[in-house]
């Protein structure tokens, strides 16, 4: 188990006449990630409307405010208890097993667009042995193929974009990685977090993408980027890409600072906290089940 | 809207070979329950599976505890909106157009024996206008009918029970009214709270017991055992009697003392929060919509 | 595999000014249970509101009948794919690691009181092994307990009238078996289907009320009152209790008639249909998964 | 009330070792479209996996079919019942108030890029009046666009190509109009039927695709095509777009004849079966509530 500390700060200037924001922001509350503390506060005084979705748990809040500034200030603790599996032990699922919650995760999306790399993909991966092996030898190809350059991407830079660009964000890597996995009939999705244990050059704590990949019956964790550890990783939202785990929409005129995040570890054995560190094992920390096991006879 | 603080504590001393805990405990988050501050804290250090109900919003949190004390401490604020309606203007809803949400708290349930009442009722209440008020008259009726005594009801007795005895807590007063508003195929279901405004003389604050009738196409508050003050209300458990929505339910050998609550509520009318105080409009805050309305040509 | 033919004709002669009728009649369509073809007509020109409850798959059709004769008429055919168990091998699921879905079957509800039975089911029940075979052993001792007797019971009978009573029809064997597998922490819940092979002695053929427990991670099928052949039903209705789960639920003054009602199986080893037979294995054609595996480490 | 008679007959030749099929076949059951009879027949015998979304209601079917030929033939006989709306009545709802389940439809998606049509939609659409009107304007402005050409386009065509190719078949120009609604801001959706009252000069009678968009608090039918009558459209698959409501998606070495499909719609004023024609109000086979109404106070 991992308990983390987080806390994001948000700063806008809203024009008039106001302005409408859907924010995904908030920690997923699942079998796997127990919120202990919480707090979101919201500096006018307007109506905060909430929804989670079933199926993934993103929790979206909506809320309309007034010309002038406007602050959100979120702050929580979660215990995350990971799935630890052998790699070697995992393997993939046939199509024909899948759960019906993962088939959407195997169609094209609108930043990752499979069904253009299905010739790349076989060509690259098809002749891999089956498993969590090759799902980790499509993110260390990613990884090589593309440079981490900040602003080199924007919200409409896509999977196929980012192959031709050969750089971009961790949003990007994560759209490549996912379109990959998705050619090779292998559910994958698209999942925020903050990027725990990022190496300080590449700037303040940020919000982070990173993929997760159906296999062995359970969403295993990848950072395609590799500049943070997986340990440390809270789901906020999750869902097909980008265009579903947005941390905030807005819609009308407004200004935006640089979010102000910071994350942290607790450490204490006695209670079972361990602190966060690269492993070698698959980590997962969601499972779906269903179809998969219904027929057998 | 107004805000609320709660804190509750909760003590046990569980024997061996340790017990496993079903609590249904913390604040519901809803589209009209907003929950800014929250937190949970478990004395032992054993892995907590959490699950909200979709329909419900219901939140159980399972533990399997170790022989020796437990102690549960959990915090909350909470912005709660109500919506308020003129009494006169809240019609029932025909069975006709009654959403299938719920059509199941029209069917009688473990403590509330509908099936057995619907002469009584019919003849009690049947030649009333139909609307809110014929509700509230249930309202009125059952709190003539039973006397508010500590002590003198247990997790066995049913709203024909009480109906006999002519005591209870409020968790009775609920079974009793919820028993006579399905008996006139007016849903109604069960919901906790904390008794929010309760008269000190009754005893130290604790989880109490009310009822939501389905009129006027939204769940209605009614608090028949009349002991608090319904807008200060924050919804925990909701479900069609206390077998659904208990605090706690103890699987083991585990003694408990009397669990340790505070709610209060902070007023500023600058940011739109209001002190709680009893209102003769009708109260709501939940609504479900879904069939009412498809068939209309 | 199973394939079985249904046919139901329902007659009513419905009084002024009308009246609301709410069915809980057509097959389910689970992951198990494929209908391959279906026909509802329904004699009155009226809207039918239909409703797939997501938990239980249970379908609700409502129509406003108009004075004059109604007449409700079904066909089905049904592919049912069992999962069969060694019986040795199935095991009861501690209630630390029940899935979220089946709490709810640990609860009392109207017409099975688990609560008032607990200590009578550890007298009876306890000291027997954990698994399906103690399952086995209240099914076994509900069929010596209770004579199987036409018109002994009615729509207010309950758990403990027939303990008291030794009488009853299938409804009233579930309830028992149900009441008594809750107060020793199995959950169990109460399902309908048509008494397929049952003794022509006993009448022509009607609906049936079958139980499901939730052991070894699956729904298993048990039949209490002995009078049908469980590989031959099909899944109508599943909830809690009769409550839930009543073929019809009218509101309004109505005269019924019995309704007629056919079922057979189709044989035809080539395509994989087998005739339905009694079984001394564990069957099943549910299962849900969650909280369980989650927390392995 | 429409009846409408269906039937669909797929034809495969399967190479070894075999194919994975998932199907988006059979028709809706939801609130406003009641299956009145249904059948599916699959030449191969073979497991059938059902699933059907919550959310959409659409029906997976999933099955792993042997070498050799498969078929498989779906009959079905519907009752669909119109929401007819006066078109000036039709307000656009404003993010604001836009409920929960709509949101996904305001994100791009994988053939449908909003995010790159902003500028475009603004400068054609954002100066007429907010409302049905405007929805009209759009799928008028797809119409002149883009000429209907059979074998212009494939899976892998997006609304940006077909803005630039200015040809497609149905799919084409429900992309594009999707996009442009949301680009705007108003949720838009992909819906799959039979393209009933089509010339036959078009060819036969085939899957269609048309699109919903979220006005007026419900989901309004629109035929950017127009090559059919939307009031003799079932529903069949709902989603974001084509990837994901394909009738059929394969994996494997399959052949393929193209589908042969009939639709005939009955007409029995007495029984309140009228012919679909086309009309000027605006029509609607869903809705959404939830949101849009709870902060009232």
């Amino acid at each position: 188990m991992v308990r983390l500390h987080l806390a994001i700060d948000l700063q806008y200037q809203v024009g008039a006449p106001g302005a409408d924001f859907i924010f995904n922001l908030q920690a997923a509350q699942t079998r796997q990630q127990f919120i202990v503390w919480e707090e979101l506060l919201v500096s006018q005084a307007v109506p905060l409307a909430s929804h989670t979705d079933p199926a993934t748990h993103t929790r979206t809040l909506r809320l309309t405010a007034l010309p002038g500034p406007l602050t959100v200030r979120y702050r929580a603790t979660l215990d995350v208890t990971h799935h630890v599996a052998d790699a070697a032990s995992v393997m993939e699922v046939p199509v024909a097993m899948l759960p019906p919650e993962a088939l959407i995760y195997l169609y094209p999306s609108r930043y990752c667009q499979s069904d253009c790399l299905t010739s790349q993909a076989m060509e690259l991966f098809g002749g891999l042995p089956m498993g969590y092996g090759r799902v980790k030898a499509i993110q260390d190809w990613v990884q090589q193929q593309v440079a981490f350059e900040s602003n080199t991407s924007n919200s409409m830079t896509s999977a196929l974009d980012t192959l031709g660009s050969h750089e971009g964000v961790c949003r990007d890597f994560a759209h490549l990685m996912i379109a990959m996995c998705r050619a090779l009939n292998i559910p994958a999705r698209f999942t925020t977090a903050i990027d725990f244990g990022a190496d300080p050059a590449l700037g303040p704590t940020d919000f982070h993408a990173y993929v997760e990949a159906y296999i062995g019956h359970r969403w295993y964790i990848f950072d395609p980027s590799g500049t943070a550890i997986p340990m440390g990783f809270m789901r906020i939202g999750t869902g097909r890409d980008a265009a579903d785990a947005s941390f905030a929409t807005i819609f009308g005129t407004v200004t935006s600072q640089a979010p102000l995040i910071d994350i942290s570890a607790q450490t204490d054995l006695r209670n079972g906290w361990q602190y966060p560190v690269h492993r070698a094992e698959g980590l997962s920390t969601d499972a779906v089940f269903s179809w998969n096991l219904v027929n057998a006879r």
